[in-house]
């Protein structure tokens, strides 16, 4: 069909494009639920804080918002990790495309590296790589979304579960982690709220954002509550490892012969390497539920048709995995227990805020504001804007977790910058404290 | 709610899974468009064709399946690009995550090396960086898929547009490309299938899979056409500049004072690194017809959802493009153009498969089978297993391109490699010649 039959729509083209209607702006019009599920990210919700900074002041920007501590000097990734990238390159055998479900080698070195810690020997085959935990968790809930279905989910918890779960058109349905039980899950609520329709959980731990590490008892809970409702655990343990507290970080995998259990992970924190984007995803399918679902089917039909990682970055993974010393590791440990310690004592101190716990694990701390103490601040959001505004410091309105009039600080970075972005916290709150004011 | 309600569904668990029903098994049943999709891929069929090859026959399998010739010594890229990659890497300054749209540096060095061919600057702001022109792909049908609308795609096509508008609910139409007139669209059959609902045209050039290269005319005509019906054009120009005939390569681009263009590309196949996973998407939009219609603004909450290209590949990319030098570029051609020329004067000779066009471009060429003169042949699936299976040569079912009875064959191999793989085709298809049996 032609167009030459409209009527000129104002604005729609310049000289060149003369009198033609553009089908995309009337589909445009339409609405794009897109731009909701984008909004919500990290990123957006950070970039408007960021726009708050006041450029020309004195003093530079403290970035307490984000789980990317790599501008820190004291954060690189261990030299093993960079050696191992640059051989995979030179050797001119990881420039073509991959396999669909990645590197056979690095598939191998992922299965062993998480079997460690499990009472079983997970197989290649229960690996696929993905660019990232990011894509992970696109596969999963792109391949758990299907009508009529739905999913729990934690809150406080990371928002890209709720923008793809909104964009796959899958239920969400939250439960509450509580933040005076160490921010367990209410594994009552989850009972209440799963219904047959439910496919799965998402459990973080380490916790972001909560700083929270679980224990074998509560994770056991978890596993008993989720065999009960028929429910597989998605497991996101992207921080795993990073757990500096009493605690130790033991893999939702363990209970893998009561539940299914699909653990997300990556490379990006243990080794500090967020941006080489290099996830996986790991059947824990002791009894083949996930396999008799054809789940494993349908995560390669995904993958088939997404992105992989960097091909020399997969063929990296065995070498990034043999080659980095224990020594690294703990390193970076003491580092993060450090800042957890300095993070939680100041904002003790700090009038409007509470903190309900002590961080014992990944790069952050929930903590809660008292607005009934604050003036002049309406919310999270504004609380965060005015901080970025005054004292040229962001950290995360809780709003974007779920967790309206709370704030997510990082405080995965050095002692000294740290402590002069806790200072500038804690100086905003007084001046903004009613009982000064 | 609780499930110990339910008869035992057999098979369902071990002993360890007692008498769980799983929600999964259920969800599962009830059948996922992720599985269309994903089979439809070049990889999934290339697995299948895979399979029937004879992995105790005495020679080597020889792929002429893929877009990817990095296998073969002659197509290593050059060492300036694994230089900027270990300066990027060892300088460790992108580690980090990156930000949505891509880093600055690499969108403006890609902004100023498309420009090269366009009688206009793009900014970086028009440039967003992406995992592989397959993201590209991705993220632009995504963008474009509002409930209602259609979308045009060229038929033999790439299978990814198929995949990507099924999952995303995005109605495809074809159009032919005339493999008599040079693979030309036929432009009589795009106005005929559009309507007030499509929103773009998509036009790969050069052609995979038809390696064919489009002249400034053809060009001009699409563009007046995708004008008159008010429809954007997605130009696919991962293949650009791999023009080694007579025509040049010319980008769409250069009509968007015409009409608005995105074009999608990656250095994945001038560089040959379709490993590396760098692409891009460019806005060329000249009379901000694009923007009015917010496609920026939806293309950024996309890609706030999906996941970034390696960070240090990124910041690789503007040494990669300043140090890459002319001559590399003419070697690759001159190895394309020999080969080329040997691939189509040996299936020439071959009896049951005639090639209408001579490849001009790209790295492929579309042969289309008589079946009627080969014995016991089915259909091109059959043909594209028992060559694997007898001749240990793979080449891709047209099928998979929307052309039964087709195959696609990647010229792209040294030349001892390609001239065994085309004496075993010419001797596959002689001993399944009719007369001959």
């Amino acid at each position: 069909m032609r167009s030459d039959k409209s009527p000129v729509m104002e604005g729609n083209g310049g000289a060149g494009a003369g009198a033609t209607e553009w089908r995309i702006s009337r589909a445009s019009a339409r609405g794009a639920p897109l731009a909701d599920a984008g909004s919500m990210s990290i990123r957006a919700v950070l970039g408007r804080v960021f726009s708050s900074v006041d450029e020309s002041g004195p003093r530079p920007m403290l970035m307490l918002g984000s789980g990317d501590p790599t501008g820190c000097a004291c954060f690189r990734p261990p030299p093993e990790a960079e050696d191992a990238i640059v051989d995979a390159l030179r050797s001119g055998e990881h420039n073509g495309y991959s396999p669909t479900v990645g590197v056979l080698s690095a598939r191998r070195a992922i299965a062993e590296y998480l079997s460690r810690d499990l009472p079983y020997q997970l197989s290649p085959d229960d690996i696929y790589l993905t660019a990232g935990c990011c894509q992970a968790i696109d596969v999963m809930i792109s391949v758990l979304a299907q009508p009529g279905s739905n999913i729990l989910l934690p809150k406080p918890g990371f928002p890209l579960y709720e923008s793809r779960t909104m964009f796959s058109n899958l239920e969400a349905r939250h439960f509450n982690l509580i933040p005076d039980r160490g921010w367990e899950a209410d594994l009552e609520s989850v009972e209440a709220l799963a219904d047959e329709n439910t496919v799965a959980m998402v459990i973080v731990n380490p916790s972001n954002p909560c700083g929270s590490v679980y224990s074998h008892d509560h994770l056991a809970k978890i596993a008993e509550t989720a065999r009960k409702l028929g429910i597989i655990i998605i497991a996101d343990e992207v921080y795993d490892h990073l757990a500096f507290g009493n605690k130790p970080f033991i893999p939702m995998g363990i209970f893998a012969d009561m539940v299914p259990v699909i653990t997300v992970g990556s490379i990006s924190k243990r080794w500090l390497v967020p941006g080489w984007r290099l996830g996986w995803i790991a059947m824990c399918d002791l009894n083949c539920i996930l396999k008799e679902a054809k789940v494993d089917k349908s995560i390669e039909s995904y993958i088939n048709i997404t992105n992989d990682p960097a091909t020399f970055i997969q063929g990296a993974v065995p070498q990034i995995i043999a080659n980095t010393k224990e020594d690294y590791f703990m390193k970076i440990l003491n580092l993060l227990r450090n800042s957890a310690d300095l993070c939680y004592s100041k904002i003790k101190e700090a009038r409007g805020i509470t903190c309900p716990h002590k961080p014992e694990g990944s790069m952050f701390v929930m903590a809660k504001l008292d607005l009934s103490c604050l003036d002049g601040i309406q919310d999270d959001l504004d609380f965060c804007c005015m901080l970025a505004k005054e004292e040229s410091v962001i950290v995360l309105p809780g709003s974007a977790l779920g967790m309206k009039d709370w704030i997510r600080i990082t405080f995965a970075m050095d002692i000294p910058t740290l402590e002069n972005a806790l200072e500038r916290i804690t100086s905003f709150c007084q001046r903004h404290d009613k009982l000064e004011a």
